[in-house]
């Protein structure tokens, strides 16, 4: 069902300020840059590795406001690791199977993520208190 | 530096029932299980995905007693994300490279990690809020 960790999702207060931390520390390149209104994020994507399915990446996110999800995590526990991504090869079938087990998903259908990709979010409190993501990559052009 | 996200380290009160969570939820195989005295938890990795700088896994940390750093982990935050780990090819040369930026090691030298592993920590506060580990695999026999 997974084919890679797709990404790390890591809140932050300065996006700019993780950019360069992140960047300079590791050797990371950053391959994208978003605002995503509906999330209420704006984002980058570090490029961490690649492998047979397909890249895996550090996700940081600066919330857009304070009310937002990503703020709200903030204000609560800080900044740190948000989420944590799958790359899936079909995420409606996913979904579904993940969904049949029981699992509350909080998308009823695959919303757009980072690069094109499309993407569902699972309960943290069904997956062991961690906030997971379903990732299908854009495919290929 | 980075070859690959090596692992999710995810906090949990029972092993055995986040093995057969994760495993039946993801379709994940049970690929090793240790008791680490020295960190004080026992856990288990489950495989994710290979990739061309090697493999993914979640592991599954229990804390042997509830003063240990997983123990007082889930008692301050509840079960989930713990720290997460990135594969380099030499764990001395990431740590001489990563402390000399500013970042502060939370281990003097490499220590055993999963799978006969080299491993060593980065302190949270220097790495966006994340508890960072770097992992040097185990040479192939």
């Amino acid at each position: 069902m997974f084919m890679r960790i797709d990404h790390i999702g890591i809140a932050c207060r300065d996006l700019e300020e993780k950019i360069e931390l992140f960047s300079s520390l590791f050797e990371l390149e950053v391959v994208a840059r978003e605002v995503n209104e509906e999330q209420g994020v704006k984002e980058a994507m570090l490029h961490v590795a690649d492998g047979e399915g397909g890249g895996s990446y550090i996700q940081l996110l600066e919330p857009l406001s304070e009310d937002s999800p990503v703020g709200k995590f903030i204000a609560k526990r800080g900044e740190g690791v948000h989420h944590v991504a799958f790359g899936v090869p079909d995420v409606e079938g996913a979904m579904a199977t993940i969904g049949g087990k029981g699992v509350r998903l909080l998308d009823e259908r695959p919303r757009h993520g980072s690069m094109g990709s499309r993407i569902a979010f699972l309960h943290p409190k069904d997956v062991g208190g961690m906030l997971t993501e379903l990732v299908e990559a854009a495919k290929q052009q």
